[in-house]
């Protein structure tokens, strides 16, 4: 990917103080790389006192990484200020852009005219100003790609075509394909002369007539070898290519699988049309983990960068689904309310019994949420699996049972009591532990993701147990 | 890293039904990589039928990847079983013990002795070896240290002398250095004749006289160029060097931020002594981020695959803080027991406004602990996003106070009820957004790992403040 090559003061200091650490146990918990906070404030501060020339100085000394990272972290008027001072700049880097938010890039994106963009945008890699349009408005969308040149053009209407998270949408159209008859020699002859290739490769891949990848070849091996070594010689048969439909996840498995740097991607007929390169592949392993953070814990991604009413709109539904699972454990305890009438301290000690089921199961869960994006866990050792959370929940439960059993009967002076959550505890424990397998199996089975829906699934069985377990005993035994 | 040059029956086939798919949308749900089940259970039949010749054929076949794969997932007898068949082989291939999740190598391992060992991890790049020799038990470790070639055992024993999940641990020492007078040919012939190169490398690092890196260059760039071109005009002079003693976490983000494929390493003074590349960091990526998810959920790495005792072990301590949390929760609840005693529908609600902040509390919290990991919440904009997720909390508290009141209400028949829980669920969403926030910000302030620790204090918290409120208001506006 292209990196300006402005000089800059902030990375040149960062990088001798890194380079040589005066002690390097030191270096490892400075932070020498990024966005510096003090030239975050610096550029703030001349914002305020509106010395624009200061500001454009400092910021165009940065990376497009860290500009974008500037820039997600301005307030809003600044940010619009700083997109102001670097507008002319725009047309010879604009790499800033693939690095934004996509929210914050929105903001920015609509500060500039749809010429500008476009013009920019033709100076990126095909799959750089892919990211950028494809996240922009219809309308928008269709104004920036009529002003861009034709193949650029053609290249992006037919990566919207593809499914979204799809290979067709991460791969970039620049790649190096050459027969299997040619020389090293004869190889690099073509790469010293040949026009718009890639700004960087790793892989050159090599095709049959009909333009399907058939090898490749790691370019430190073309390097390595004399002119008149045949690529024949050089070529890994063992092709991993991925059809452009393949989900982003796929594509990630793979390169994570077989330490891929760039994979071919071909179409329905298995032609050549573009490759997927491994930084790519960093920011969808990125997006997955945090994915799968986010969907267990309840919140949409992005969810920091947007406004205060998106965030409350997002964050809604899921409490609304908690809220109904909350109401199906109450009328659990509903129908104990006369049992509690008598014995008010079981209204006391019930919450212990259905938050530690509730916890056990979400230590299994979210082992198992894991193990099943990562394919360690499906049909072939489920079973295994389960039996182990249920031997796990019996051993953890009568641990639980014996303290939170001695802690209850001390409490309140009453041993039978003490017999009863010990009870209620094991029963919940090991029914958390198998419930915590099942339902996200069971999800994936149905082809629901499992770290959206599991969490909900299994808070309701654990309270409804924990406290049917606790009160009912306790009706049967205490009364 | 070297990949294993054997045919293989699966890849093929596999990489044609992929290559050229009937139908583009069904490719991208099925998936043609990776170990596939049936091979599993073929491999395990011929395991049954003792055919280990046919256990052998079909097992070579595999990508050391697959193979590491099929270990992990075979069980302990096959296991051992299918190294025995594999031995043989494997000082030409040991390479999948790199891939091997680190419990189950420990098994793989205790299986072969050191000599034979020693002699496997040779052939490896220093940085694969150096994974496998780190998480041997001493006196192991020293026995395959002492039967390995000199250099080989020189650069692993440096490398155990750097902290744990530091970049000198991950660094291979196999690297590309040249002096910067050097033309593009000079350099060309150099890597043509020199001898133990990496196997594979995507920068060639410019060095000083005194061996510090001052630049790379992407061989991409070299390949392109005429020979007669000198390094000075191609060198990308903005070096991000590593010190040997940086975090992993921070190489991850180096590389995550400017897209790097491989990064020079230096030592305290400087120099150049090894090199990370990307698929090593692509593993960092996806272990921290394993981390982060595994903490909040309260279980260990490699849970999946640490037997019942190790892993009742492991989840014990978390529930146990979970349990002294719970306590806390329930000598809140105490307080009230006359309350309770004389309005059980108390007792009944009580859980409803409890997990509610709960599950609000734990969706900032989640946003919180991914923003600080990737750098994007911290001092600068941490009074911005408390302040948002209090608006936050209040809309929906305000909303779900008129839900849960009416619900309630009309349950109970009682309005003053409805009242209550709803003015409860209000105070307590805020409470939970701000400690949300806040929570994590303090403990990483206090260089404690917010994924760890936040979930418990911020469930007391949202416990504690959602009874507190409920019970407290009923026990002075019902009585």
């Amino acid at each position: 990917m292209a990196e300006p090559q402005r000089p800059s003061d902030l990375e040149d200091e960062a990088t001798v103080s890194s380079a040589a650490p005066a002690d390097p146990e030191a270096a490892s918990t400075e932070n020498p790389y990024g966005l510096q906070e003090e030239l975050q404030r610096e550029i703030e501060q001349a914002i305020d006192d509106s010395r624009l020339e200061e500001v454009d100085r400092l910021a165009s000394g940065l990376h497009s990484a860290d500009m974008a990272d500037l820039l997600e972290r301005l307030h809003p008027d600044d940010r619009q200020t700083v997109v102001e001072v670097i507008r002319p700049a725009l047309q010879s880097d604009a790499q800033f852009l693939t690095y934004l938010n996509p929210d914050i890039r929105e903001d920015v994106v609509e500060q500039l005219d749809p010429e500008e963009l476009a013009r920019a945008l033709t100076g990126l890699d095909s799959d750089d100003a892919f990211t950028v349009i494809e996240e922009l408005d219809e309308d928008v969308r269709e104004a920036v790609l009529n002003a861009m040149p034709t193949i650029a053009r053609r290249w992006i209407e037919e990566g919207l075509n593809y499914p979204e998270y799809s290979a067709g949408r991460l791969m970039q159209r620049e790649f190096i394909a050459v027969p299997m008859f040619w020389t090293v020699g004869k190889t690099i002859d073509f790469l010293r002369t040949a026009e718009d290739l890639p700004d960087e490769f790793y892989d050159v891949f090599v095709i049959d007539p009909r333009y399907r990848p058939t090898g490749d070849i790691k370019i430190s091996k073309i390097l390595r070898s004399k002119r008149s070594v045949r690529l024949a010689d050089l070529v890994e048969e063992e092709i991993r290519s991925v059809p452009a439909a393949m989900d982003q996840e796929e594509v990630a498995f793979l390169f994570r699988q077989y330490d891929l740097t760039s994979a071919a991607v071909v179409d329905a007929d298995g032609r050549l049309i573009g490759v997927v390169t491994v930084d790519d592949v960093v920011d969808v392993i990125d997006e997955e983990a945090e994915d799968d953070l986010f969907k267990m814990g309840g919140v949409r991604e992005g969810d920091l960068y947007h406004d205060v009413m998106e965030t409350s709109r997002a964050r809604f539904a899921w409490l609304g689904v908690n809220l109904v699972t909350a109401v199906v454990a109450s009328s659990v305890i509903a129908m104990f309310e006369g049992t509690i009438q008598q014995i008010v301290a079981l209204a006391v000690l019930m919450p212990i019994v259905a938050s530690m089921g509730g916890n056990a199961g979400t230590q299994t869960l979210t082992v198992a949420v894991r193990a099943i994006a990562m394919k360690e866990l499906s049909g072939h050792n489920a079973r295994r699996v389960m039996w182990k959370e249920v031997l796990v929940g019996s051993i953890n439960g009568v641990l639980f049972a014996v303290i939170a059993g001695a802690v209850a009967a001390l409490w309140f002076q009453d041993i039978l009591l003490g017999l009863v959550i010990g009870s209620a505890m094991i029963v919940t424990l090991i029914i958390a532990g198998l419930s915590g397998t099942i339902i996200p199996l069971a999800l994936d089975r149905f082809k629901v993701d499992p770290a959206v829906a599991s969490g909900v699934f299994l808070t309701t069985v654990t309270d409804v147990v924990g406290f049917f377990a606790f009160l009912g005993l306790a009706a049967w035994v205490l009364l």
